[in-house]
């Protein structure tokens, strides 16, 4: 018993399992956790609990959801022909942040990456593809990330979907708003470059 | 419903409230739990409820315990005369894997501060006095952090102490293994030439 409490040291290994977290901090949390009223100790853990038991998927778009439809499946002033493919609920929550997007979404879980074991059927993507063929869409707009893995993806999904004859899109690479050229790197700005918009009149 | 959910929005929210954790990484945090197989999530929160609910203070040096006496303190092997009093269990570790000492710890369980409420009668000094009153005690050693805080500790129950006439000590300060002088601050210096040790022939 290296904390003097079999208690304290399975509640320390359990929440050093969770990424970034040490044997170190998570022992600042559980002493932490100790400290603070029992009801916080006890929300936390039926919260924890709640999450995991109780939450779905919207059987539309994949997106985590308390009902069938995600919030953005279930608003009529969403564009539904218009379809942003997604990595996971957090680049929904960014685009969303950005107020630039009114369609709806499909959210991937994932991205295909044989070094973590992950393949195509680990993702959303017969539901994707189901979805595509039922539905009428103008446009699929690919937002992955500029990674190995997200165009591997990006790849995999628009060779799959090729016969639906869909336009198809994928989010522009460039310099940042604001950043400098003579600080951004060779490929970034390349892409810039190659991908210049036109200035109207 | 920021996250499009009620049960990640409560998971996250109650994830944030722990210290050093703010809602992106609680927000990375609950969505690695749903990832994760379900037995690990409901793991980690009975281990939380269990830490809270079953813990126990050691009745004799109030460190965090399964029984009702802690393994130091349960073990006949240690000095019942000397005791180290700390402010808590991770102090109680860090002493422990020094190796240098053989004596049992009194674990306050935080320190004087007026500024965030927590007076005298929030740690374990009553049960400190009542333990010197009543034990055979030749040294009583002070283990508290060199901070404003500590040293209020420190001098609160040093004078509480005073009728006992115990010998009382306190942590060396000065010089950190290996470290260099030039880099060292004023008050530490000042302290390491002040409490200079005499070299034995």
């Amino acid at each position: 018993m290296e904390y003097g409490s079999k208690l304290l040291e399975k509640a320390v290994d359990h929440i050093a399992q969770l990424p970034g977290i040490g044997k170190r901090t998570a022992l600042r949390l559980a002493l932490h956790l100790l400290q603070r009223p029992e009801t916080q100790t006890l929300d936390l853990a039926d919260a924890l609990k709640g999450l995991r038991l109780d939450i779905k998927h919207c059987k539309q778009c994949n997106a985590l959801s308390d009902d069938d439809l995600c919030v953005i499946c279930a608003d009529p002033r969403r564009d539904e022909q218009l379809i942003c493919i997604v990595e996971d609920i957090r680049d929904v929550l960014a685009i969303e942040a950005t107020s630039e997007y009114k369609g709806l979404y499909h959210v991937l879980g994932g991205k295909i990456s044989p070094m973590d074991g992950i393949g195509p059927s680990d993702l959303a993507i017969v539901s994707l593809l189901e979805r595509l063929k039922t539905a009428t869409i103008s446009e699929v707009i690919f937002a992955l990330s500029a990674s190995m893995e997200g165009d591997t993806t990006q790849f995999y999904i628009h060779k799959s979907i090729k016969d639906f004859r869909l336009k198809c899109s994928t989010l522009a690479r460039g310099l940042a708003v604001g950043d400098e050229l003579q600080y951004a790197d060779e490929i970034t700005l390349g892409r810039s470059i190659s991908n210049r918009v036109l200035l109207s009149d």
